[in-house]
């Protein structure tokens, strides 16, 4: 079966094979100063997520983490050092890396505690932006964990009843294991909508569909132009109360409590971009569970695929044509892709061909 | 100041000192078989939800735990036991107990973990409805840690995609506690709203005022009478993907993946009503962690008040009269009603006459 969560239309796409892809990536990361394996890392995140269909988090973000090198915002080769460390938590300072080399390196703590001792909660300060946070839930997943990835990001959201940019998109990924693929992955912005879906529409020249975000006034704007300047997204739920806004507000917070107050990161309006002037200070929080701490791990994974079974089979409403369970689309849409390439857009590809120039990296195949 | 978060009118509430309910409440489980120090807890748990505003949860639901000690589908003298127990985890058999008295037990066992090892992470199977999520992790912060609550519901929400009543309104509560009052609590259903929120419209003779809910065909409906015979409520986000409706469904999931699946209680549909025919088996999940594993806890306590100061001190939106940080409201409407009296509507004040006659319990005073 071919299924694409997202479709990508010749005209504007190339396919590219995912291993060269990745070794496009952790090239031009090498050539940054990054150590290879970390560079690896990082290309393995990013292609996952174009892998996945969510390509606003992918090698289209290759500029930012690139800059951010560049600008020295970013640290290449961080010493990243457990600051407290107790028999199932940790405290990470990421030294300015990659956000990614740091999320990779605190859930593998988290994953080790919790198969050691059941329960392992990572906190990280001094990183960056660290791409999909469901990469580092499905980390856990597969080592037959439950896992937890929270982060929070700069402000580009606004809480109930304020005005402008103030708090992040700070997303949630819970995943569990199952017995048969797809694992369950959520992986949610608190907000309606991330900052991406607007530079998606932006490039079509469309509206968006739905009110997602408000302008500077505080009225509500589908004008993917005002919102990317001076907008403010909306938390889920939407403005009012009435619709539940608050709910996405108080999401976005407990999230901000987790990874930024709680860690001694950045948090609220001081999270900073990764190419921006002064370090980010992004804050993760990663937790992984073992499932043996409540039941013969067998069992839960049987449990897993019937609860699945049960949300497919439901009485379908006649306006919806299938009905998905959380990391299904995703997983089928990095089966196609895993063997008809990634689409990667042309403005990527135009990036591409100008940083493998600067930085005599060669271009993957294909390209 | 005399602020509540929802108004209470003098010609529909009679006001109670909240010893007084408390007193009665505890009377009426002791003559039911409970122990005088459960019956206790079973009345802090409700009457603390009236005290914050949640009428939907507090001793407007007398009736339905009444009635489920007399059916026998809820046990008052449950033994409560650790199925499984490592250093920071640990899953609870609640033995059919009320949910306040098997949901306090497993907090404080998670407390005592996160105390002595930085975090207690405790499941729960067998238990029954728990009053508000909050409650629990209200414990913890009172203890100056962070604390997460989760439960499952009986199924009255549609996940997308979907007909009918197929998940539950699985809420979330994430407590952190402040240097200066209130605490930072959330508390949420992950539908739009709960349930009680349409019985309160339709005593009221009026229309819900956003669309909240779906009929059984599907349409979005208004109407209490149809949501409460035959609807389903919508998740967070609504009907739609467009408008984030995916991720309100997802976190009910997630929610039910650790309640239920990953306890051994029942799940999705499964579960069942505190009085009906069959035990409930509700699941719930307690997480308490110390913020010493992470940073010194005066200096947390200082970031969650700038964090309250940075929330409520935004340019406010010309459309909202404040702005408001969860927990804020109904801490100030217990601070109001802990001086004037808990408002009890007169249908409730109407089963407690019933109740305190039939028990032999006296009434309230003010009753």
């Amino acid at each position: 079966m071919e299924y694409e969560k997202v479709p990508a239309p010749p005209e504007e796409y190339v396919r590219v094979d995912h291993r060269e892809l990745r070794r496009f990536v952790a090239d031009v990361f090498e050539r940054l100063g990054v150590p290879r394996g970390d560079a690896e890392i990082v290309a393995d995140v990013l292609v996952t997520a174009d892998l996945r269909g969510i390509e606003s988090h992918g090698v289209a973000r290759l500029r930012r983490y690139v800059d951010g090198l560049k600008a020295g915002t970013v640290n290449p080769r961080p010493e990243i050092k457990a600051v407290r460390e107790s028999r199932c938590t940790a405290l990470l300072d990421g030294d300015r890396g990659l956000g990614q080399v740091v999320g990779c390196r605190a859930m593998e703590l988290a994953i080790r505690k919790a198969e050691s001792d059941m329960v392992g909660v990572v906190g990280v300060r001094n990183s960056n932006h660290y791409g999909i946070a469901g990469y580092y839930a499905l980390m856990a997943v597969e080592r037959k964990l439950i896992g937890l990835s929270l982060t929070n990001s700069r402000p580009l959201a606004c809480h109930t009843g304020a005005l402008g940019r103030t708090i992040g998109t700070n997303p949630i990924a819970l995943g569990a294991p199952a017995k048969t693929p797809p694992p369950f992955l959520l992986d949610m912005a608190t907000t309606i909508v991330p900052i991406g879906k607007f530079e998606t529409y932006r490039r079509k020249g469309l509206e968006a569909p739905a009110d997602w975000a408000i302008d500077s006034r505080g009225e509500v704007t589908r004008d993917p132009e005002v919102v990317l300047k001076e907008g403010a997204l909306l938390p889920l739920g939407g403005l009012l109360e009435v619709t539940g806004g608050h709910k996405g507000y108080g999401l976005s917070v407990a999230v901000d409590i987790l990874c930024g107050l709680l860690t001694g990161a950045a948090w609220g309006s001081q999270v900073g971009g990764t190419a921006g002037p002064k370090p980010s200070n992004v804050g993760h929080f990663f937790a992984a569970l073992n499932v043996e701490a409540f039941m013969p791990l067998s069992e839960f994974l049987e449990r897993v695929d019937e609860l699945k079974r049960y949300l497919k089979s439901a009485r379908k409403h006649p306006n919806f044509k299938e009905i998905w369970v959380h990391g299904e689309r995703s997983w089928l849409t990095m089966q196609t892709r895993l063997r008809k390439g990634v689409p990667v857009h042309k403005k990527t590809v135009e990036y591409f061909k100008e940083v493998s120039g600067e930085l005599g990296v060669k271009l993957p195949r294909g390209i």
